[in-house]
């Protein structure tokens, strides 16, 4: 039976001033679980149902240090954020990033003042994909451990590291690579882009784009050609589609 | 003043037996609202405030048979489906489509059992944005017409043509186009394709993927390459970096 203090605390963890306070995050549902428990991410806490703990043994009892409770569904369905309850749900320690962040994939991926949580969560399963390691995020996108990025991210989360940094003073410290800012009249053609080694891309806002501030920093704008009338691409298939074409370049 | 009868039924139309029963859909948003009044659609009725009919006259004064109520903000919100209520919303005629579907577009795209309305409306954006005036639909997709993929379309609805048919016949009955359905471990590289010409791409269900019967029917099936850990891309993350990879292929 979990106690109303227990309950009252993982429902806390939905805002980003908890999370940031106890430094955890929620994860719920076996998929996203299995990614976590075989990750090098700290897990807390496990709670979860006893099926899901025999059928599982295997994958948790390697991790150290963490408490396993073993609880109903009932139990679940008070502590779970989801409409239907999931057979388990983590307490996950938020890894801590210090220092000038450095690129270390060839072609990164970094998003300023994105705020949708599933637009961001969508775009770590995207990094994640096509094999980036981190993903570079401005200070005012949403958070990366708000539930519904974490959902949306599919477990990748577990595998991407979410770097919050200054965009502009990440591209001055990482001169090698060459930045391409995502515009709608970008004067690169995604399609007809020469080989040019190291790239950070630059998503911008959902609405607004890329603020100008940035845009004055970056080597150049890029666009995805446009063949039709639709104003704009949400942002995260602007960064998939992107991101696929510079892969696609490198491969050549 | 809106009538209790007139906001029922409006808001009847957020139900996909409602609206194939008047052949209605509801628009909402300035957005939205515009770009269905300069298409060819059939506008039937037009409740908005009296500034948004001041600013558009003239996007709205040539369509003929056309109903216009103005509004005040209390009674948009009344009638609006959004938790942030719109200045105008429209009701607009379901167009019929009759006969045997037919590809107008050299690159073409189908889904099969997409069930989630904004995925629905993000494909719909992406046909648009790549020229593609139809998007085939398996009749247990998805309604097109309902208001959240409607939102999620940003308009583009008023220029592609959702077109619900089987799926099977579609192949059948266009076999200069090839197909291919896109799966986690398709035969062909979407990176490495040859120039083929007319292609029918056919994406799947969100869980499931393509069916096997629809499989059985298809000329290859295509893959984007991975080269990280991520299971699979979101349904319309997937079709958008698809289409894009058949559209560069065909510049060549």
């Amino acid at each position: 039976m979990i106690s109303k203090a227990q309950i009252k605390f993982i429902r806390s963890l939905d805002q980003k001033k908890f999370r940031r306070k106890h430094l955890l995050f929620i994860a719920e549902g076996a998929k996203v679980a299995h990614e976590i428990l075989i990750s090098p991410l700290k897990v807390y806490k496990i709670y979860a149902t006893a099926q899901w703990l025999t059928e599982n043994k295997l994958i948790y009892s390697h991790k150290t240090d963490v408490e396993v409770e073993e609880v109903s569904r009932e139990d679940l369905e008070k502590i779970s954020g989801f409409t239907t309850p999931q057979e388990v749900l983590l307490l996950v320690s938020i890894p801590e990033i210090s220092g000038t962040p450095e690129i270390k994939d060839q072609i990164a991926l970094a998003v300023e003042s994105i705020r949708d949580p599933g637009n961001l969560g969508t775009m770590i399963r995207i990094c994640d994909w096509y094999g980036m390691h981190q993903l570079f995020c401005s200070d005012d996108c949403a958070d990366a451990y708000n539930p519904k990025t974490i959902q949306a991210s599919m477990g990748s989360i577990a595998r991407v590291e979410v770097v919050y940094t200054d965009l502009k003073e990440l591209i001055r410290n990482n001169s090698g690579h060459i930045t391409y800012a995502a515009t709608l009249d970008g004067a690169l053609d995604a399609h007809h882009l020469e080989n040019e080694g190291p790239v950070l891309l630059i998503i911008g806002n959902e609405a607004h784009g890329i603020s100008s501030e940035l845009l004055s920093c970056v080597t150049d704008t890029i666009r995805i050609p446009r063949f039709g009338q639709a104003e704009s691409l949400n942002a995260s298939i602007a960064a998939a589609v992107l991101v696929d074409n510079l892969v696609r370049n490198s491969e050549r």
